[in-house]
């Protein structure tokens, strides 16, 4: 029998993970000039930390989830996003105790049970940042700046960010009420999916692409922000300013999660057609005491890599990821076989990116391999030349070719790159 | 409540994670010059793709397995190791029907249920390669070679390779009758793991750290061997001499699977007073066909990271990760903060790294966090210096402080580097 990969899960073969290890060396390229550096937690963490820092009343707790008992009877759940791993271990190994801020970034997969389409899989990857230990808000403006510049490196057009201020969670249920009040003379006439948000996360309403109608002179939760959460959001906006970031306001952008306060933000980017989300974030002061830390502010991002990977490929953008090989060697006779095992061990130490042939082939089709792997050079060794103490050296891109003394052959190719 | 990481598995927190990075960095050099191209496959697999790659009989398989139902009551599992994914995405995506061979390696985390100690956690992470399509013995040597040659550019010393052929499935269960023959009478004397390991699996008795003085005189599988797997073994020899790996031949190293074929190999270094085994692998002429693909040959090996980062630091050897910040930029009073904030942003996209306070902090505890930072520039913009469009730049290492043009500061910094 043939084994199948699970459902929404990719095999990333060569060919195509050049393009995602250029993205993720982008992203730590970035990262490193940002201050920012790697963290790495478990894939699979206790299921309460996700319950209490993703949310209860979440789809992704709710119905998501990869969850299983281990065999200590622990429940145990593969992480489905990231924020959540990296406070435990924020909290867990004291760092709030150093003197700088926490900032930090992870790559890596994360696991939902979703229906799988375009862009979307059960095993999806996330890069991300945080950022611990300040209300500043140029902290917020750093943030989604380093979003912004990770895209534009990449070669992505078009990228703008929506942002939005979510004021703090008292300030979130006056405008609940609001919305609730301004709604419920409609409330029969919205979709089920609505229906069933109106009590329990009534700010998810503005998300709904279906019932856009209806929220036609809905209240802003701009309007209900006090003096502080203002100014806040003044100043971020300042600094994206002079920082020359695109983005525009917009007031129904509210992310889902309780904890979230000031700033929410998103990354969209135009595919072919439609403008599509690419990544978001936003300023979380109270999670990290919700999983059992001290009251310590964060803000960061996530963004989707199976989705850039497919906006880039929309917009037509080519990642620079093509590796041409620098020599090829042609060993003819056992010999010269030997001899070339040798030589390519020698070269590879040297930082030469060379190959040989595996398979006893004929000249002509190693010729051809050579070809493929965009050779450079080819190094041709038969008994005859070796008992002179000779190997020809053939250019690729020239067809010139030469006979080099074998003695100082490596020396005299080093010399030539 | 606070949370804890689940029992036997480890963050890689800022200061730790660099390590690894450098590590993968280098395996990824080292493949790249070899022609081996990354592969990525999923966390998990169908359950019965482990029991049939890696063998029912095998401890693995039996007891330290991460099984779970997905949504779908299909039975998945973690991977416990790296070879049956590569090797399912090999056939499953037809990689044996292109002209030249399927050189590959992999970095990432794998999952055993074991008793966690040093070295060895629950979520391990491997560094692997795989080779399929060719039984030149050349390949043979390659493999190990490219793993020689990984360890040596890491700086670890005293790396020694222990080399074996374990023949064919049909020369083992000859010898495993001759070996059953010589033991038969000490069987009663042998250690339980041992008495049980007689029936199932012989040949694993020859690994037991305990039973060692009975062994001695037992029958050597390379007197069992063909004239095949004679040449075979000798030519991997005369290729690991020809690029002076340093090598011994240990008839006693068997892999524990079946479908291995001629070439069995493990690496192993000097720790603090023991010789530990660092990685391992060998041929698996059989596998791919055993898990429903074409009758394709392969080779490879599997090394440990953690047990890697752990020999490196008993060595005492100094991976080179230290990334000092290139400037830290002090603003003192509001507009010359905003001022910091757009120089910061400008200077990041210039490919500088750099770094400025967020919390208002006084001018003292700012140059505390250069230091730090190990900042080589301190750049200092008060309200005073921006009405005079000027900045104040500090060369730590000497100590030298100019001002400069605000207009042109970027410019002037970058042409100094």
């Amino acid at each position: 029998m043939a084994f199948q990969k699970p459902t929404g899960t990719q095999d990333l073969l060569p060919g195509t993970v050049e393009k995602w290890q250029y993205i993720e060396e982008k992203a730590k390229s970035v990262c490193s000039r940002f201050n920012y550096k790697e963290i790495r937690t478990p894939i699979f963490e206790q299921t309460e930390l996700f319950t209490r820092g993703v949310g209860e009343t979440t789809d992704v707790v709710q119905k998501e989830m990869y969850t299983f008992e281990d065999k200590g009877n622990r429940s145990m759940t593969l992480r489905p996003e990231g924020t959540a791993g990296v406070v435990r271990a924020y909290v867990e190994n004291k760092l709030y105790g150093e003197p700088d801020l926490s900032k930090v970034y992870y790559v890596g997969p994360m696991f939902r049970y979703e229906r799988p389409q375009a862009g979307r899989q059960r095993q999806f990857h996330q890069f991300g940042i945080e950022a611990f230990g300040s209300v500043d808000p140029s902290l917020d403006a750093e943030v989604i700046s380093l979003g912004y510049q990770f895209y534009k490196e990449l070669g992505l057009t078009g990228v703008r960010v929506e942002v939005n201020s979510v004021g703090t969670p008292e300030i979130r249920e006056q405008f609940k009420s609001k919305l609730q009040e301004f709604l419920l003379p409609v409330k029969e006439k919205l979709c089920r999916d609505c229906q069933s948000r109106f009590e329990r996360n009534p700010l998810r309403l503005l998300d709904c692409k279906v019932d856009q109608a209806y929220f036609e002179g809905a209240p802003s939760i701009l309007d209900s922000l006090d003096e502080e959460c203002t100014s806040h959001f003044d100043m971020v906006k300042g600094y994206l300013d002079s920082m020359q970031v695109n983005y525009v306001i917009n007031p129904r952008l509210v992310r889902g999660l309780d904890y979230y306060t000031h700033t929410a933000f998103e990354f969209k980017a135009e595919g072919i057609g439609a403008i599509d989300t690419i990544g978001g974030g936003g300023r979380y002061n109270g999670l990290v005491a919700e999983v059992g830390g001290p009251d310590q502010p964060g803000v960061g991002f996530g963004l989707g890599m199976e989705r850039l990977v497919l906006v880039l490929e929309k917009q037509g953008v080519e990642l620079p990821v093509s590796k041409p090989l620098d020599m090829y060697l042609i060993g003819l006779g056992d010999k010269a076989e030997r001899e070339v095992t040798r030589l390519l061990f020698e070269l590879r130490a040297q930082g030469v990116t060379a190959e040989k042939d595996y398979g006893g082939r004929k000249m002509k089709a190693q010729m051809k391999s050579a070809d493929r792997l965009q050779a450079k050079y080819v190094a041709i060794l038969g008994d005859d030349e070796l008992e002179r103490g000779e190997i020809v050296l053939k250019s690729m891109g020239t067809g010139e070719q030469e006979a080099l003394d074998l003695e100082n052959f490596i020396e005299k190719f080093l010399n030539k790159q």
